[in-house]
């Protein structure tokens, strides 16, 4: 599970995944690690931003009609949590522009990565990296102070139309025998990067007492990237 | 007013835009040349779709956040648009994908037309043509039977956002010295194309009579748009 990771950027300390690592339901202190709330807010929102910049590519570069009324449909949903976690900026007096700006280059970088050969590979970008940043950011929301951690945790869950998504997709694989096997390469290029982005929001001293602590989420995170990779019948 | 619009496509017959046309308060009898009902939604939501296409296009393609959060939602209140007409085809039991489709080629090929040299031009574009249409769309909603047109009227008249779009613009224009005169010329390329698509909407017998019926719209329509542009400081 852990080859393509360490192959593919040696030169960063990564976490390290081992099969011994504990079952998915270990507590796991994220204090020491855990971002400031406006960065945290700031990532969360931009990141959101950027699912729809990118689902809103696919409504639109896709000739299907059928997948063009799903797919921007999704875009619609990852605008409303963006703005969701905007007006939450607000809430606070801060101006959600200057609390974005900080991750605007990066994720605009990694947003150009997410651009494959034709919308089906961006399609699977979208999906994979929305999934495992949602499932992230969820998780960080638990060591949130006050009640903000609650009420993004939510509107990071709630619906974003992954099951049309999957439906899509299931059937552009289903009519193109060469798609499978493009799309589970795609994919494994694509989850070191988003792994990266997830990384970047903690705070990281680089001492192995932090890697052992973040260790067991990246961990989970991964797991559930397989599952929504089995879910397309695609290997992770 | 008309000068660039029978310069422009010389072949095809379009309303004659003469300064004698009574003023906008005419009642028109639009009756004759009605599109029927399934092909009126169809065709206002491919063009909710293409204003969420092209917006959303144009929140991808600028740098400035402030610009993205004020285009993105524009292009979010035209995806609801879309959404609520869907919502009407599908509450009559047809399928929006199936009553879309004869409006694909040609709303691609327009929206093809409206991507500019860079994002301040693409969103004139869809400012333009946004507010050209959805007058023209909320016109034709009179002309539908039993309770559907007012509830189109309704979604379609809805906020579009477009005071913030012009807020936008009107930024970038002081900012940019040269950005003034080529927008006004960008605008005028774009009106003749727009009111195309318009007029495709309507059954028209190529008759003196169709055309003398539906002139004082398109002198409406033309009258909004150069208000449109006027609050911009451009010339129409």
């Amino acid at each position: 599970m852990s080859t393509w990771f360490t192959r593919r950027r040696p030169a960063v300390e990564l976490p390290r995944l081992s099969p011994r690592t504990p079952p998915a339901t270990v507590r796991v202190d994220l204090h020491e690690v855990m971002p400031d709330l406006l960065p945290y807010l700031g990532q969360a929102a931009y990141l959101q931003l950027e699912q729809f910049q990118t689902l809103s590519r696919v409504a639109a570069d896709t000739d299907s009609l059928a997948a063009k009324e799903v797919v921007s449909g999704a875009a619609g949903l990852a605008l409303s949590k963006h703005q969701g976690i905007i007006a939450e900026i607000r809430r606070r007096g801060d101006e959600p522009a200057e609390v974005m700006r900080p991750f605007a280059e990066e994720i605009e970088g990694f947003r150009a990565l997410l651009v494959g050969s034709d919308w089906r590979e961006t399609l699977l970008a979208a999906l994979m990296t929305g999934g495992l940043l949602d499932d992230f950011f969820i998780r960080l929301a638990g060591g949130l102070p006050g009640d903000v951690g609650p009420r993004i945790a939510h509107l990071l869950g709630s619906d974003s139309g992954q099951e049309g998504l999957l439906e899509v997709l299931r059937g552009e694989i289903a009519a193109d025998a060469q798609l499978g096997s493009r799309l589970a390469m795609w994919g494994r290029r694509l989850v070191g990067d988003t792994l990266l982005v997830a990384r970047s929001a903690l705070h990281l001293s680089g001492n192995r007492a932090d890697e052992e602590r973040i260790e067991p989420i990246f961990t989970e995170l991964i797991a559930a990237h397989t599952r929504r990779m089995d879910a397309l019948g695609l290997t992770a």
